[in-house]
């Protein structure tokens, strides 16, 4: 079902890798993140796990690409993080708003968030974006518990990309991004770093 | 296209009832909350107006009734106001959860909420379900600007709603009901009453 130029297919070639990618979508979506493994995603493209590792790196890079996510979220909130917890809560929704509020790369995030609210993508959310790709980065800036406070965390924050982008419900469709974050980043902040029952 | 019984069909009868919601469900999908009149759903049903009045009550009414919502979230949320502004955010939350805990509701809400995510299904939260169903009602709790601290509350219902029940986003889908209120309900109390920039 794949066309081919009359050049024909050389290993390494750039469908090689389109290829790779698109096993690797359709084992994540068919055996979500755990059950998909670099070695499954090899051999359904035809190709060795090298050249798997070569193109992608990691199972949580492949994960990444496979989103077609228009950034990488981990390099989005790694200076966030490195920043400190000191403000944090604010800081994380001013740079989560200057990504979505590109209108280059919104339609694609929007397309996005509604693929994930679909059975085969809130298993990708659940066990794959929140725990690997966001999870482990945003837990250097919790003092305790990031099992719970990160889960919180994403529980507004998807609440608001839901709200403005998706839904865009008024007024927070056209709120000025720093009244957003003067209103909502102190929610964040406790959840990250406040005192939690 | 639609199952004759070999009674054929009365005025009134169970099947009229029926058609009326089955237009008004798609004039609300295809023209929004705004955009659809009992006159026109009366008409595209083949009955008089005050048949649609008889049957569904209001047009908001006939809204909530064609959500096909298992509860009428007006009479859910009506004693959680009644109680007036202390402690009303941990009070809609634990209303809300005592709902969407419940294995019989469950289902329904989670395939309304991921209806609700699609293009026409955004425009009916956006131009009805929030400002017309749920945000007069949740007025009654708030002390100024209720345009702002509604759709606040609601980023936070949603993100939590999503993340427990859709996404089932460990551990918010195990958490108990009172661990998630102690945690999110200082949230919607402070966009409820609290001190908001």
């Amino acid at each position: 079902m794949t066309a081919r130029t009359s050049r024909g297919r050389r290993p390494g070639a750039p469908d090689t890798r389109a290829e790779v990618l698109a096993a690797a979508r359709t084992s994540f979506a068919e055996k979500g993140f755990r059950g998909t493994t670099i070695r499954a995603v090899a051999a359904s493209a035809g190709v060795d796990p090298a050249l798997v590792h070569h193109y992608f790196g990691t199972k949580d890079d492949l994960f990444v690409a496979a989103l077609q996510i228009p950034v990488d979220p981990r390099a989005v909130l790694a200076p966030v993080v490195a920043a400190g917890p000191d403000g944090a809560g604010e800081r994380l929704l001013r740079t989560l708003l200057s990504v979505w509020d590109d209108p280059e790369l919104r339609p694609g995030l929007v397309a996005l968030v509604r693929s994930l609210m679909s059975d085969d993508g809130a298993g990708l959310v659940r066990d794959g974006f929140i725990p690997v790709v966001v999870g482990p980065v945003l837990a250097g800036l919790v003092p305790d518990r990031p099992e719970v406070r990160i889960p919180l965390v994403a529980s507004q924050v998807i609440g608001i990309i839901l709200g403005r982008y998706v839904v865009a419900l008024p007024p927070l469709a056209q709120m000025p991004a720093e009244d957003l974050v003067a209103r909502v980043g102190p929610t964040l902040q406790r959840y990250l770093t406040g005192d939690l029952p």
